[in-house]
């Protein structure tokens, strides 16, 4: 079977098709035929060789992945051949709190991940996809949607009649908002591009405001809360933005912190935080069973994910460049 | 000024109007001129002298209601002339947990109520109302709509994508669901009637149960849910169904407990609730916060509480019995 | 190897010693020579065939039990032989909410038990054990003590200066306890025996009530708690019990509910849940996450299990029987 | 009557003793003569006319105070004449989450405080105080000790086991120490001074670090925790000290951040927080219900504040400076 892996040394360049055998499922495991994968800006750290220390040669990249059960060993009831499932993002963290043994189980960082023709899983690794979701739309799912329903349903508690303040339109943000309307939340949205903010408007936002224009987004978003504050921020510029964002957000109000587009730290204004009883939540992905939850919403509402471009099995490199490039309003998908 | 009073003893029949003047507002009170008040089953045991060990003679009936701010007493900041209103079912009770001593500041039971031409509340005791609704439409909210509100998502922490199962087509059910879809749950709802069954269909309803010709409803509830069993119950029939509840509802599921049309008590099979690990909470209306909270949602979704009938002042004692017929689909509401 | 298993009908009588071969792990299992087991109510339950509608003919008894690993097999990386380590209740119940899953991995109901002299478990389905812990006060822990930690900490929420109600001097009355004392809470615990009264105050009960001579314990409980009502309950009586302890708790108190002695239902004064704002909670043991928390307080507060009793292992009817007889203060063991 | 003010512009050398009449309650209100106030550092901040963009000039200062209620008004039924109380640091927050309207009632800052022989209330803005502490004690709870209860208890949620990490001696962290005890958690304390270790090691911390001799304190901090990071850290310091927290702490742990010892800002490495899904919370203060579930907790453990120094009410600029120093072990009290 063909997989990419990072051959020699970090950086994009190295990153190449490789032949391997077709995994045997072991006890408990399976074996999944993907058809998808998608990418997270994570996956850019990852193959530069700079995620948490590690220089990641060797590895198959990429954490998000669909496709569809071909073998299982000895004691898998979980799944049966030919479901259709997706790789959950920790493959330990099926339920509860984060663990240092449970991150230590990531897809395409930790261990290898799923751009790949065939994937060897333990059967509790894996969870069915929607049944009205493609394998490309499903790929979309198990990073940037599962942070976004931890960050806005999990530990953002939103309800309806809450104003919500999205940054910009990448991954997240797209499926917070997604999940942010299913939920009877009132969006504001920021960009620095107005058709993308049109954009925005189409999937449901209440507000737009472009940020290039407006550098005080802060305040605008403030101004269309009704001077009341935001009820939660899904923060996914990182430090750049969170002192913007802590003035945004109302006394007692909630930001979830996922993002690092802005770097690894910065100036951090915490008189805010404690003058304001913010509680700033950092968000690392989520369990399986939020995953399950997360599913039987979009389920429900027939929630499509939104996916800007799909490129070729052998395009993987120009589908890391493409979401360098930050064009992208959506998901990047490569089809396997 | 006009004010109804259970004058003699407890019962129907002693309820009349009498003529009382018009307060006048001390400091940090208000008097507002009521336009509408709704009415809730426990208003009918209320006027029977069996609420609580009181007979209730000498009080003005009724916790709903709604109307106009005519005067304020000195230093009142939160409310000015003019603006309208509904009185706080609980008038102490603005935030945070019940106390045995915010249950006894409740309207219409531990203290007069609101069927009178001008009421005098404490300004912190009144919220302002959506802009969108009549009087007659704001006069549902104090009691039904915010126990709704506290037993779906306050208590409940109903999401996308849960199954809530409502019962019967009363006030906090249809309020129930009606936040339950804008909350993107799914909504199982029962009664003994197909007409009122196909008006919640209308309402948003996903599925529907006749209890009356499928009297093992908590069996077709529990299918409907895929036999994965309920997210979320909300329980206003009491004893005579909780049994069934505690059948329909999954592992780790909730049963939000605020009715006794049945009475005020039965057999439990408790073992079920600890089996289940099953969260039984009970339900006493709310605070200031939750109204407020709850009239965003409103406000945002632009909903419109559900009025089967409204009667003129002067027919209080036929508003009592046509709530008490069961008749009503929705709230029953009197004009002031 | 010797094993105990309801050889032929369900009852007692039927409990006997047979010899079978010791397991051998396959991948990610680990065998456990047991060194001792301890019993809980719900296993009269199962030796009588009542449980859960299960004859349990051919199994072998007892969820709790702790010995030393011997044997581990391919993969296996959370222990090694030579630990010290029990078995938990739910064997795949690791983290987060219950669900039916992982109701059906219990051990010594849904699933053979611990009463045998080798057991192979996943290696996700065991703990190591306080390093203080003889083997026999280590058996006590699965069952009784996680319940206890779950209904008064995990779900309980209980917190310094908090009045806790016990009903009882058996086992998660008494681990209930001692968790209160070490959270800083206040205890009032009944019982029928004035002796066992004042073991529970020599084990820092504060108050004592002897529920025999004094059938109103629940007002006294009310008066002990300065009349404002006690702040959770540890339901361990069931049904018989409960509508008193819904009197005792004050308005927005919390009930956890774990135990059936005196039948799986019964009448029940819904009016009080409702009106009191109560949280009833049922409590089914708890995960595996808990039942290492737990460890970590009995660890730093070097609390021991109390036992009131440790039988052979060829008397394993006589250890039954007396449990039966309720004539213990704490836990029965076995050692094997 | 005498009462300290900020006479004429901001600064110590401008808070002088004026005469003023004793106030006379109006209905719901009662006057208090004060007995003692305590010192937080956040008073040197309005003092020097920094705090929160005040000026401060014309205020009475300090926020926390007790003394005996020697007048009541029309209507007021929590409190009598001869009641010993203390004021709630706002005056309004008596539940729930905080608001911007909460926090502007808090006392000795947006409005005046209680440095001075009387002081008005509103009957809801005040509580009693335990009876076995002295009016000095108790005059140090109303904002250091909700402080660190909140941040500890109500928003930590701290459980027996729990490791507790507490920087520094001040009062919040002293107060943190005697809360973490009674909850059975262990305590890791800093200090410059090995001489305050000691003292805190005789009030019950478990480990010491002096990050002075020890500046790679967090690196201890999570040695001492066994490597598995410090459950819970009340971040006492700010921004300098934070980026040390997100290192000693566990993932899925809490950092209750309520000081600002150095600063109102600084740089935060906040790739620390979403990696290791870390809950930063902000305390400012706590509600009235909160207050009152610390004080039986106080009374129940018959805890005693740690006064380091009490002055004279002449002296009052004195204590400032004092407190300035950091020469102090717990709280800096003025005598009335």
């Amino acid at each position: 079977m063909k997989t990419y892996e990072l051959i020699d040394k970090p950086g994009l360049e190295s990153l190449a098709i490789v032949e391997r055998p077709v995994p045997v499922p072991g006890p408990h495991r399976v074996v999944v035929r993907m058809r998808a994968a998608s990418l997270n800006y994570r996956d850019l750290v990852v193959a530069q060789g700079r995620y948490g220390g590690k220089n990641s040669v060797g590895l198959t990249p990429l954490s998000d992945g669909a496709g569809e059960v071909t073998a299982i060993g000895d004691g898998v009831t979980r799944v049966k051949p030919g479901d259709r499932v997706a790789g959950i993002f920790m493959q330990t963290y099926l339920a509860g709190g984060l663990t240092a043994e449970k991150s230590a189980s990531a897809l395409g960082g930790a261990i290898s991940g799923v751009l790949s023709e065939y994937v060897e899983f333990d059967e509790d690794g894996v969870v069915r996809i929607p049944e009205h979701l493609s394998y490309e739309e499903a790929a979309t799912l198990p990073c940037a949607a599962v942070t976004a329903w931890n960050a806005l349903v999990a530990e953002g508690g939103v309800k309806p009649g809450d104003t919500v303040l999205l940054q910009g339109t990448g991954g997240v943000s797209i499926f917070s908002l997604q999940f942010a309307k299913v939920t009877g939340a009132r969006v504001i949205i920021t960009s620095s591009s107005d058709e993308k903010l049109e954009r925005a408007r189409q999937l449901g936002a209440d507000e737009t405001i472009n940020y290039k224009t407006n550098p005080k987004w802060e305040q605008a978003a403030w101004d269309l809360s009704g001077k009341r504050g935001v009820d939660i921020v899904i923060e996914t510029g990182g430090s750049g933005t969170l002192n913007k964002s802590l003035r945004a957000v109302r006394p007692g109000g909630r930001i979830s912190l996922m993002g690092t587009l802005s770097g690894t730290g910065g100036e951090v204004t915490t008189a805010y935080i404690l003058q304001k009883h913010i509680r700033l939540q950092g968000i690392y992905v989520g369990s399986r069973d939020l995953f399950e939850d997360m599913n039987r919403a979009i389920s429900q509402h027939q929630i499509r994910p939104v996916i800007d471009r799909v490129f070729d099995f052998g395009q993987a490199r120009d589908a890391y460049a493409y979401l360098e490039s930050g064009a992208h309003f959506g998901k990047v998908v490569i089809s396997i």
